[in-house]
């Protein structure tokens, strides 16, 4: 059992001391922690973001626990030498193509989102959004049109097969929730969405016990803020994705609680590969005082038990811990509280 | 000063009726009406969503008035044959490449908004979104890759000068309000947001009185839900565009009261020529039963004396016709009230 731990950059470091002693306590027998530069701390050693030494512990792993990227320092780098993006080549790199990112308000704090307590409180949603394709990674440049002007470009586009891997992700998460999967798409406009929604419409044959419908993309960002609690699992692309997987996360109040898996096909001895990172960023504003809230960071350690080692009661512990801890007051100021990094571990630490 | 009336399909027709006696009861001297068919209602007859006659007469206006498009019958016809296929016809064929929506709680609606009120209640924003570029308009299509499967493809780009035009009329905007404009776009990724945020960063020069951000879709789609209170003016591309608005006008509660304007370059005798729409589309499964609220295609004929026809004492007395019907209760079902379209409209008449 493998695990690379990669704090990154601002709060990374932090909060990642939180999820390893999390880790340690559970004297899980076996486990290895390999530690490694990324981001902005790997580019100020090495040169780059993602340095061919983290690459080689990346693949070396079995799972990876992410911090956090992103440090102002690197604003005016070149766009390759920028932390996130070794946030991009990581998922290209080691084809962590679903990415899931479950939203639901801990009890008791539904208080903390902007929508009213029982639209928030009713909040049960989990976001599969595929990773490896999309405008994200379809040719881009900079060229000059026939009249001399400058101009941007990026291909978009999606092949049956990347549709068809990550709708069979998403068929058998609804599967395992309440059968009920919504698939967003633009298909009024884009022929990728097209494509996207005649390849889910083939997968669901295979899956006659979920349902599947299908919305467009700005419905679906109305009907999130609308009537959260009607979405059981939702599967869209990357850019889709990125945007409505933060929504959502807002719309459960508290970004500063919210984990994410990156997951590929690739089978280790013990599960699937995958990267392990809170959806919060590296707070460069907050970093270093202490402040920042480990609870999503934490989580991100309980999605790697659950789905790269096959340890579901060490999962369920920690959530569980981490639901207590919530309950008990360990809130930071993100959650109108007073306790800090440290604290908040040992108060889940305490309730493990 | 002749505009177009194109009612389209669904409720369409209902919610023009009303819209139209709204503007015959100003008694505005000169004003003519050309009704012209379009979406599902113009394919019937043409086969055509968007046919040679009604372009003819969107050329031959100073202003469209336009309904809504959409009626499930068309669901399995090609996509050029669709009804929306109007809409993007129309915003391409007459230049109208900037669109603007306004968000805005009407006073003592606050609760019917999904955020909390005091939330809701401090939206008052302003979105511009292009309208003639994009993923929307770059070559498309389905091709094969190597090895043998589809891939859909759509190229996104922008130009310096179509970036340029947008950005003008945003920070015009953001000038006749609080003087502050949040470019929203995703330059960490997209080749297309880099020249659209260095462009904006380029015509900001010219605006010394406008303070400019920058914001990442992701970002906006959580700060949205989190404090949609702290935006003013927020300009964006095409599919950013569609997104956010949407979303913005949900967090209002209400997207049967908000209207939008599609703007040109061409100046016609009276103003900027334009097109002026609900933002709600044709809600088929309450077509024809009288119970649409029309609040959103009034309020767009008063977007179009403001914009396209300088009668801004005018528009206003509309605006405020509709605040006061609202507030005495000219609610209907989507508002928890019980009026139907006919109602609501007397409700405006008499308010006026
Ligand atoms: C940092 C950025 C490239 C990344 C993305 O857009 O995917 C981030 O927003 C995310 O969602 O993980
Ligand atoms: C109907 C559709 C093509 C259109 C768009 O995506 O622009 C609509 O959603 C809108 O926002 O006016």
């Amino acid at each position: 059992m493998k695990i690379a731990i990669l704090p990154g950059d601002g709060i990374g470091p932090e909060i990642m001391a939180e999820a390893v002693r999390v880790l340690r306590a559970l004297e899980l027998p076996g486990m290895e922690l390999h530690d490694g530069l990324v981001g902005a701390a790997a580019w100020r050693v090495h040169g780059h973001p993602l340095p061919p030494e983290t690459l080689a512990l990346m693949h070396a792993c079995d799972a990876l626990l992410f911090g956090a990227v992103g440090d102002p320092a690197c604003d005016g780098l070149e766009r390759h030498l920028r932390p996130e993006q070794a946030v991009l080549g990581m998922r290209k790199e080691l084809s962590l193509f679903a990415n899931l990112r479950p939203a639901k308000v801990f009890p008791g704090l539904e208080a903390h989102s902007s929508l009213r307590p029982e639209v928030a409180g009713a909040i049960d949603l989990m976001i599969v959004r595929e990773l490896n394709g999309d405008v994200y990674f379809g040719e881009k440049g900079m060229r000059t049109t026939a009249d001399g002007q400058r101009e941007g470009y990026d291909i978009m586009s999606y092949s049956e097969s990347e549709v068809r891997r990550i709708a069979h992700v998403a068929f058998r998460t609804a599967q395992g929730r309440s059968g009920r999967l919504c698939s967003v798409d633009k298909a009024n406009v884009l022929e990728t969405s097209q494509l996207w929604r005649d390849v889910m419409i083939e997968v669901a044959a295979e899956y006659p016990d979920v349902t599947l419908e299908h919305m467009y993309v700005d419905n679906a960002a109305m009907q999130l803020v609308r009537a959260p609690g009607k979405f059981d699992t939702i599967v869209t692309g990357n850019l889709f994705g990125d945007i409505l997987s933060d929504q959502a996360s807002m719309c459960v109040g508290s970004i500063g609680l919210l984990a994410s898996a990156s997951l590929g096909a690739q089978q280790t001895a013990f599960g699937t590969k995958g990267a392990y990172e809170p959806i919060h960023g590296s707070a460069p504003d907050i970093a270093g005082k202490g402040l920042a809230n480990p609870v999503a960071m934490i989580l991100s350690a309980a999605m790697m038990l659950r789905h790269s080692f096959g340890l579901e009661a060490e999962a369920a512990r920690i959530e569980a811990a981490v639901a207590g801890a919530l309950n008990a007051g360990a809130l930071g100021a993100d959650l109108g509280g007073t306790m800090g990094t440290r604290e908040i571990g040992d108060a889940v630490l305490a309730a493990l």
